[in-house]
């Protein structure tokens, strides 16, 4: 099993390390604008950065969920494919934000649509394995064969 | 494997689709307040819809990790229950939490009861794991045997 | 499957539970200080508390993430055990951080240090898994056979 989801393994080890580099930078953010720990608040510059990394960090697991549910029940290169997407989005969604609070939209619909689609996809993919499990109706190898 | 998880992967759809939901009902109540982003406080009202969705998150990874572990070692169909218990009991806190302080309180209790629930069979099923894997006997299966 | 990775399994509850413990401290250090949620503000005592708790949520999914990647693709022994490292540094993090802002960064040098070999064996047990599935070759299993 483990070869034939390599390619989410891969994003998912590429989506942590964009994590850890997201805290780096609101660290390097703290030092630059002399803001100790514990405080979050601070210049809005600061501030910014900060929110972008927490909402980075607040969608993160549902992500992790619907990136893994689409790429293991739909296909895995097509959920691959958007999950280095939704990272994209999510670096466009950082640095706009750091820049301006406008500057943040156009990452952040990206992301949505990202995440959208690999929701609906997850989601077909469950009904098509429900219909097998339980009502012993694959529906994908019937297209498969029909085409 | 993919269809003996399937109950817990569509739990698992579901559990993010709500996760997106309080993240949306924030950013209405932001809206209704006007409070721009990347500011966090505002009127009462908006701070209590804020920190209901802010435990909402920090909760879902440790629900996601035992859920999973209840499902997957211990039993599929009363994992999959205990998850939608949760979903529920979250859903209480959140909305509960949006009326009044003491109002997540119902909500939350709830939570815990699953989670521990969640916990507690987690635990027996990698003990029982380990039972097998290490020492060669499995409980589980005497039991069977037994009745 | 579920045989190979019980070790894993199992440093992830009881993960899953320092977690939970970690928010029952922030529950806790909110009553001595008289504390009422949704406020997160307060005596510099419950603010270090209650960020050195946000910030094991932080980086709890990132955790998880490289955790089960390096026990899953490179050695489940290894990884648990790192696992381990982990969740001490964790400890010492959070008590350090409870005591005083510098009493934070040993834990977190540790943190890092575990999260980053994670890291790197994450991305040797792809790289071997890659090279195996596009490429038919199977480092690992050679340097098995020369040794």
């Amino acid at each position: 099993m483990a070869g034939d989801l390599v390619l989410l393994v891969a994003v998912s080890l590429l989506s942590a390390c964009q994590q850890l580099h997201f805290a780096w930078l609101v660290g390097k953010a703290r030092m630059k604008h002399k803001i100790m720990p514990p405080a979050i608040t601070g210049p809005p510059e600061f501030e910014r950065i900060f929110r972008a990394q927490q909402n980075c960090v607040e969608f993160y697991p549902v992500f992790l969920v619907t990136f893994w549910i689409s790429g293991w029940f739909f296909n895995q290169e097509i959920a691959a494919l958007l999950g280095l997407a939704y990272m994209f989005a999510r670096h466009k969604y950082f640095h706009g934000y750091a820049e301006s609070v406008k500057g943040r939209l156009t990452g952040f619909y990206l992301n949505l649509v990202a995440l959208i689609s690999l929701m609906a996809l997850g989601a077909a993919g469950i009904a098509n394995s429900f219909l097998d499990e339980y009502l012993d109706f694959n529906l994908a190898k019937k297209l498969h064969k029909l085409l």
